[in-house]
């Protein structure tokens, strides 16, 4: 029994041995009160799916294959995509608030459990009425149903606080033990409530004065950043004597994100993301019995090959969505913590990863030689090379406080520093080389983009050698160079030797 | 650093600090090796998604509401949700071997990242080559392709297994420090390749005698559960002569799944299905701007009060989803072991749960008075009591091996005993009630049924309030009629005396 306490308790936020000890002992006094590690997991995998699963209408969408792609591309552009990306932004906003005030109580009972799927279920109606919103921008009603369920979001989360704060067991222990409980209850609404509030403004005006309404509910997603980038601005300008101060009762609340509701939610996204392309294969792709039989004269396999193309385009961009969530897995390996900056590149990475679905159905359904195709290639190129640059934005945002973010490998100079920019630095690479090959050469076909998808795997294999070469060169060249003050020796062989050890 | 570490390595199988230890020691050696924690957790996500959005094309397929439901729902059954089920099984018996490698499989490097990818490439393009299957199910190509797919799984596991084994600290502490480590090559090769072995018989016999294809591969998915079976009625018959040594090996390999990874592979099948029901209100429920403005004279409102029923449909089956979770959650928090057999229980209990979206479409489409709507309902009374009688099963299935598997508190006369009963007892009751009210009141409409759904939740809050008075007055009358033989007083306390202490 103490172990299922331990391994409950194990994944969660800083201080883990006291945290483990104190679950284990209320793991021992009753089952009432219980470690909150699964149901934020289950929050972490409804959220992220909820926020990726309305790529589908758009992905959806019927494009007549004759229809030039340009032109609906542009309709595409116009609504259904602002929705995606917008419910995208909303959720991860939704998801954010949930985080942090899954970081002030940390401990669970059936009230706060039934509570939370409350809150779960008002969310997961977000995008209807977002989409309802999307189809009659001029009908006050849509933004009024979407204000009043931010709203009645922000109420139930309100009452979580208020009843953590009236049960304190259930608290983070550094506020339980802390003189100003007070001070952190109206810190903690105070930031759950900020949506709400403006939704609540938003919901009032709708029946008044329509786009002042939508200012409002731009600002939900926007505030938090501006709001931070103002503060960090100030404190550029008046100096870091502000800064103490605020650290020492902003730790929990304010900065930083939880490293493992960052890795599930991003997990969450790129699982459904996948699963997304096999779906549209099974549901597409399956000949009909009696075509087959009438036109194929009952060859299965003919009538497959029609679909040969389809195929293709699911491996590539399968390999494309388990690819870059390797290099995501592989760089969130060497950082200790996240902040508000990187989350919010996560994100960005994260919403053009669920336009991959769309891409994929681009490529397949113009896989003839044709101007549309070209353009398909074009479409899926910008979004992996956005979804990747903004990964790479995660490492060089990290880089900026490597102290406080980054593992000591893999910061400046660090042994797997190298091959960690390599790793990140691929995609965009290779997409642009794909895209500036769809502008030279015109016979450039879907088929062959799909090819590159696949072959990529290797090249990150290669590039492992290749790095480990240009490192051992390297050492071998400042080893020659150094060889006379050979004072920082050893240094360097702690941090640039290959790892020997392992491989 | 250590910290990251730390928490990466928390939630793994038995012996925590010892590999807490390990997994930091190896962090501090290079980031090459990694603990395989968020790994596991992203192929969990990723092979629930795909063993449950399968349920899609059957929850899409178009029944003319005039039809009558009768023969609809039997032309369903016959192929389609066949398919569904046969898909769910298969990708379970995948997941379980899954479990079974990377228990063995401790630490991951980049090679073995990449080669699970691979895998779950094609454990993904499963469903499909089974659709293809159900579709054209005289043409030995369905299956051949099927068979080939899973031999090639296979071999790829085979792959990570021998490679596993030869960077041998990767592998579980206990395998490593073993002597005897070509014995555990050998037997979790066998455990591997068993599937891949009769797929590839099937696979021959396709194109000779396809009725034999078909034997092998339902094989596939009762071999393991029919060996333990055979071995378990063997033990019966000669006595528990045979157990120890067989013990002794077998720690790892044969006897008990990673209760985190059911847990994760659980979570992700009830997140999905909660987010398909959305999926669905999205796609179907907005209104079309033309059509509001013609026949509604542009009132948005009035137009959306059609949808009425299918919001309340919406909100139900939520309900049902969040607290079937719930009552899981709960389950769970007083597991401490998951034997096969609760394994499968819970499998079975998840395939029904699968099975919600399309008891929503029925119970939303026909939601008028009509002949198919009480059949509707029946449809989801009778999925919804599988469900929560499998979740039952698991309770009843942990209670006759307790000691191993249950938390002290939930056990026989242990304080959250009743409590635990009582909350897997409620769905299956509520359901065979309103199975029964289906049978006697014609009148019953799908709109009631769905307030019946919502109504639930705060059947849980009584039922806590209910359970604690008849306790209490249990505890009563047992302390009056023990008052001599106060010897056991003390043990009884810690056992019944409901949580003052927490609540």
């Amino acid at each position: 029994m103490a172990e299922a306490g331990e391994a409950a308790a194990g994944p969660s936020p800083p201080p883990p041995p006291l945290l483990l000890g104190r679950a284990r002992a209320l793991g021992e006094l009753g089952g009432g009160t219980q470690a909150s590690q699964r149901l934020l997991a289950y929050s972490d995998a409804l959220l992220s799916i909820i926020a990726t699963v309305m790529i589908l209408p758009v992905a959806h969408t019927k494009i007549h294959p004759d229809q030039k792609l340009n032109e609906s591309v542009q309709q595409l552009l116009a609504t259904k995509i602002a929705v995606y990306l917008m419910t995208f932004l909303i959720v991860t906003v939704a998801w954010a608030a949930h985080v942090r005030l899954f970081q002030v109580i940390e401990l669970i009972d059936d009230v706060l459990a039934l509570l939370n799927l409350a809150c779960m279920m008002l969310i997961t109606f977000l995008p209807y009425t977002f989409s309802l919103m999307a189809s009659f921008p001029d009908v006050p009603f849509g933004i009024f149903m979407f204000s009043s369920c931010a709203v009645i979001i922000g109420i139930v989360q309100a009452v979580i606080v208020m009843y953590g704060f009236h049960h304190p067991y259930l608290l983070n222990h550094q506020i339980q033990v802390s003189e100003d409980q007070a001070f952190y209850k109206y810190h903690i609404l105070k930031i759950i409530l900020r949506g709400p509030t403006l939704s609540f403004f938003a919901a009032i005006f709708s029946f008044f004065f329509v786009p002042m309404s939508y200012v409002f509910l731009g600002l939900i997603t926007f505030f938090p950043h501006i709001h931070h980038l103002t503060k960090w601005f100030k404190s550029k300008a008046v100096g870091a004597e502000e800064e103490v101060p605020l650290e020492s009762f902003t730790f929990y609340l304010n900065e930083p994100l939880s490293k493992e509701r960052v890795e599930a939610f991003t997990d969450g996204v790129y699982a459904i993301v996948a699963t997304l392309l096999i779906l549209d294969i099974c549901e597409d792709n399956v000949p009909d019995a009696k075509e087959v039989k009438e036109k194929y004269h009952g060859n299965l396999i003919s009538a497959l090959n029609e679909y040969g193309p389809n195929f293709l385009a699911y491996f590539g961009s399968f390999v494309t969505v388990g690819l870059l969530w390797f290099v995501h897995h592989s760089l969130f390996l060497h950082v200790t913590k996240t902040t508000r900056l990187m989350g919010l590149l996560n994100n960005l990475s994260l919403a053009f990863i669920g336009g991959l679905p769309l891409a994929y159905q681009l490529t397949s359904n113009f896989a003839k030689k044709s101007h549309n195709e070209i353009e398909a290639i074009q479409v899926s190129c910008v979004t992996i090379f956005f979804a990747s640059i903004f990964q790479f934005g995660i490492w060089v945002a990290a880089l900026f406080y490597e102290r406080e973010t980054l593992h000591p490998y893999a910061r400046y100079g660090g042994k797997e520093h190298a091959f960690m920019f390599a790793k990140l630095a691929l995609y965009p690479c290779v997409c642009l080389l794909a895209f500036f090959l769809t502008c030279v050469l015109s016979e450039l076909s879907a088929d062959i983009f799909h090819l590159m998808q696949i072959i990529v795997p290797f090249a990150f294999l290669v590039l492992r050698i290749f790095v480990r070469i240009a490192l051992m060169t390297i050492k071998h060249v400042t080893s020659l160079s150094r060889r006379r003050d050979n004072v920082l020796e050893e240094e360097e062989e702690a941090c640039l030797s290959p790892p020997e050890t392992l491989s």
